[in-house]
């Protein structure tokens, strides 16, 4: 005698049903709870009921205290469709569940998991996400044959439900990495949630256009329209380009790859281009975070709030002394009022002036740092007026997908192009220092300042 | 020196931003690329595409091709909520973004990945689900504040636009176990996909009524309109009843976890209904399947076609000549036309009939096998009238969300009860036979015959 199995995969041996039900943690239905259930109901039991087929059960009681309080309870079951027929067996349930609309005249929601199958069953025999989506209507037609009645039933594809077009991508990204691969990538394994294993797919899937065919797509190629009055978007993908720190690039190697995966259904890889981090007040090091305890400037400070955390936390390359300052002048690379001027200052020319200065300690701490909170409170004023200029409707228009998008593209006048030596010093070749140099003094000087 | 850490979740230590490319496998944006980019936009490159700052990418030539040749991109960034309020860092992104959006003339998509969020910080500082979505309107405003033109843009909240309530819902399961619960409850492990260990989550998801607020709350309390246009449903919950095969009972364990751990939100745990499974028509110990080899009935087949393979397949609990089993009579619990005729003969007295003449050898094999074609034929053919009927409006809409639905119950008058000692006879305390029990002679040859 095999051994048995039973699980929502694989069932497998002769079944004890009632060692099933204990390590289960389930209850027999029993004589005494059929009564009441024909007692409560005004319905004569189901004969599966009577005869022990639909034997076990959790809180069944519950729903009968609720339907004799008067109270509504609905019913929820589901079909995986895994192919183009159904058999008797799957047939079981529904009848059944049929039966209990009928008695406790329930609202019912059947959820039909072509991604379930998607997932445990991938591409076998060629099957796509669109084939399992597909086999839902067919699945569906077998249900609803059994009766249901339409006033008071909800049947709905995982697919074209749980988010649409952007949820059927999101489920095509969970299904090409392992757990493994996730770990190899992220570091996360069995330790963490479900949701934080899944959640880098979830992260890949707006970067390919056909999550939002009704804004990328709208004049498009689709399918016929499907029994939900979706349709699916066909035709060819648009590229998409994902700016963003650094620190997110695994995301998008995951999604790269994935497109590579899935370019013979026209998937095209997401650019990327990323930033460094903007560092900390505090310094060098760190990026500037709101988790941590470094000072951080916050959207919504004062201008005097800025000036205050500038002035006393602002890492400084200045020299201990004004002699001393004089003497070796400020170190660019760790001045934390420099790094901030290099992303807030935009004019070369004033930037270049700046740096030549407080290199060669013509310009103090004090005075760099005034700079830099001119130019970062002006950024922070302005975004401080914006937002307060924004109405709920404009907000609401923002999340509004359902609308008009402009798809023009302006006309524009040829500029002049630099001379390439310009060029070449631009990008990951371009001196932050314009050319203001220590000496070999100053930096054999500095070389016993910094640790980092 | 810290060593560098860099991950979607971690950054530490002195950054080599060349080693990162490397190891991220990037490519640097050099002057050549700054270059070709203003050429091909006639914009001038930003100081940050110039300084440096933006200083990797990987195929951001791809998108100046594309652009080139008048096609069109799009932009995608995202923001994860986790604050009321943001810092300078986070707007370098989408300050740069707003700018490329500029640029380009892109249509930009602005994932605000509240579920991110609520699966990485959870419920730190007592913030649940409907915080981080809140947070998703107050962060917006500060990147809306960036400039973003709302023609082109679209921001969404993940909880609101992959799949709503109910996907919502999910998150909240997803974010309740851990990997290392999914594979004691499922054997679920890490050489799954991503989809397979997340999967359980998403079946748990619509056993709660507020997953389906518009169908099942439609009168009942909800907060305030969202800038989405949605609202969310805090009134209570009623109750759902979940009929199933008894092997999808780990799901519903899990689901009734999830809701005692959720019930001072208001969460009720599911209640559930379990069935044995229908056997194969090759004998017990393997359920009705059409993934096995298992000769199985399916919905389509004609009158014809359930004949031959019930004559042909049908374990039978008969004897091998007529003369044994006119003495030791059939097996009714192998036999498995007397098994579906447990299932869809429904007149007790009928059953009991064919049970008592079957086991004491009265009726053969032949008959019993008939009997059962007859039954399981006309569920089979009602199943194939009622199924041919289904016009596609009808179809469609059972797909259909958005519609009215029938809240009304049927006034019943009072049934009569049975008897006490009726009913200790129903449920697992059901006599399958009938008293039809074979003799000890008949038990010791049969115990013989059968090795499962």
């Amino acid at each position: 005698m095999t051994e048995q199995v039973v699980t929502p995969w694989k069932v497998e041996g002769k079944i004890d049903y009632l060692k099933l039900i204990e390590r289960f943690g389930c209850d027999p239905i029993d004589g005494k709870l059929i009564k009441r259930f024909e007692k409560v109901t005004n319905v004569k039991a189901h004969p599966w009921l009577r005869r022990g087929i639909f034997f076990s059960n959790k809180d069944l009681n519950s729903i009968l205290d609720d339907y004799e309080k008067g109270k509504q309870i609905y019913l929820y079951t589901g079909r995986g469709p895994s192919s183009e027929v159904m058999h008797l067996g799957h047939l079981i349930p529904f009848m059944f569940t049929k039966y209990l609309q009928d008695t406790f005249d329930a609202i019912l929601v059947i959820q039909m998991s072509d991604d379930e199958k998607f997932y445990f069953k991938g591409n076998s025999e060629g099957k796509r996400v669109e084939d399992y989506n597909r086999l839902t209507y067919e699945n569906a037609k077998d249900i609803i044959a059994c009766g249901f009645n339409v006033d008071k039933t909800y049947i709905f594809s995982n697919f074209k439900t749980c988010g649409g077009d952007l949820y059927q991508n999101t489920v095509r990204v969970l299904n090409s990495v392992t757990g493994n691969k996730i770990k190899a990538i992220y570091g996360l394994d069995l330790d963490c949630t479900n949701g934080q294993l899944v959640w880098p797919s979830f992260q890949c899937s707006p970067a390919y256009s056909n999550s939002f065919p009704d804004i990328l797509h709208k004049d498009g190629k689709y399918s016929d329209e499907l029994p939900d009055g979706s349709k699916s978007y066909v035709g060819e993908h648009i590229r998409c380009l994902v700016p963003m720190a650094i620190d997110q690039d695994p995301y998008f190697r995951m999604a790269r790859d994935f497109a590579d995966r899935y370019k013979h259904q026209g998937y095209l890889k997401p650019s990327t281009i990323h930033t460094k981090f903007l560092v900390s007040l505090g310094g060098i090091g760190a990026k500037m975070s709101s988790s941590g305890n470094e000072p951080t400037l916050y959207l919504n400070d004062t201008m005097k709030e800025i000036k205050s955390k500038v002035n006393k936390y602002a890492y400084s390359g200045g020299k201990e002394t004004l002699e001393l300052h004089k003497k070796y002048g400020g170190n660019l690379n760790v001045d934390v009022s420099y790094q901030y001027l290099l992303y807030f200052c935009d004019d070369d020319l004033v930037l270049r002036d700046i740096a030549h200065k407080y290199r060669s300690g013509e310009m103090l701490s004090g005075e760099i740092k005034k700079i830099m909170i001119e130019y970062v409170s002006k950024i922070i004023q302005e975004h401080q007026d914006s937002k307060s200029k924004i109405t709920p409707e404009i907000l609401r228009k923002f999340f509004t997908r359902n609308r008009e998008f402009d798809y023009s593209r302006k006309e524009r006048s040829e500029i002049e192009l630099e001379e390439d030596s310009v060029y070449d010093n631009y990008g990951v070749g371009f001196d932050r220092e314009f050319g203001a140099k220590p000496s070999e003094e100053v930096l054999e000087y500095e070389s016993k300042l910094y640790t980092f």
